[in-house]
């Protein structure tokens, strides 16, 4: 059996996205020549396109962005006193949904890995450190992930400020709202206990 | 939470593909984003781009191709007496798969499907009947699925190739290959029964 190199092509290049295999990527491709119209073609070449000539990174937090600054940089109702760091920039678009918070944001682009040979000089501290000395940052939000790089990554921001006038937090982990505790995790219940407040 | 419009677009693009909801279609655009080099981006671009000026369909068998006619239709070394009527020419690429058969092909496009409006002038039968005409075929062996559009379609075929010199078969149902007949549904068991061969 053998497909059209065109077919082949694709197969290949759709592959690159995480959790598609040779058998999905198949899929999609025949979808593609059976059931796309010139048109739908026409749009996903465009919307790729659009992709590599709008988007880049912004240039104060590194969100992904098409304007310079990014929209949650340049909004000046936003509060300039606080900023949550996070790993990804698909973390900003997790907690923008939720619209409740109104302040800044820095990406790190990663997480200091030691076993995958990842420090701290080549994800985004130091970009960080330059606005935490510019700007009025009163509080300073480490939403970094639960794992082990996120926590080394939190820990270590949280003493290289160690002396400065900004008070570092931690977001707090525990049960998830609607989760069972018999179903949870011996650490996320350990910071559960951990961070329990008075009610 | 807003994304750029080139993300939305693309976004809107992927949902399309089967299987593909927002959520995944969020993942797929923002891995495009933040792991694609503009190689990985030129080379998915011109991937559909082929598929746009490259695939037609084959005008003899309805096969997905770059060729005209495909390179099944023109294989000389093929049996030219045999062909496997099939309802998609993604069927066609799962039966090369198995290297096994060596005759040729028709894709009916469909099946015949009375609860969709779906009628025997609305798939390929037209095309069917004027290869059966004009080539020397001995065989045509039915393998539309055993859905019930697949069987009215094959029922639909073997009545108009009554009274023709030409042998109608219908591919084999039952429990598949290493298949467990505790979890085989009723129609397969029933097939298999009905289907059940001197050992």
């Amino acid at each position: 059996m053998k497909y059209p190199e065109a077919i082949d092509s694709l197969i290949e290049a759709l592959r690159k996205y995480p959790g598609v295999g040779r058998k999905t990527a198949e899929r999609y491709a025949l979808y593609t020549v059976n059931r796309f119209s010139e048109e739908d073609i026409d749009n996903i070449v465009s919307a790729y396109l659009k992709i590599k000539e709008d988007i880049f990174k912004c240039p104060i937090c590194g969100n992904i962005t098409d304007t310079d600054p990014c929209y949650i940089c340049k909004d000046e109702s936003r509060d300039q006193s606080t900023m949550i760091v996070v790993e990804d920039a698909r973390d900003i678009i997790v907690m923008e949904k939720i619209n409740k918070y109104h302040g800044l944001y820095h990406v790190l682009n990663g997480a200091i890995s030691p076993s995958e040979g990842v420090g701290p000089e080549d994800i985004n501290i130091k970009g960080l450190l330059e606005r935490l000395k510019n700007e009025a940052f009163k509080e300073v939000i480490l939403a970094t992930n639960l794992s082990n790089e996120g926590e080394i990554t939190a820990q270590y921001i949280s003493r290289l400020l160690e002396g400065t006038n900004i008070l570092v937090t931690r977001i707090a982990h525990g049960i998830p709202a609607g989760g069972n505790i018999e179903y949870a995790d011996e650490i996320t219940i350990f910071k559960a206990i951990e961070g329990r407040r008075k009610i």
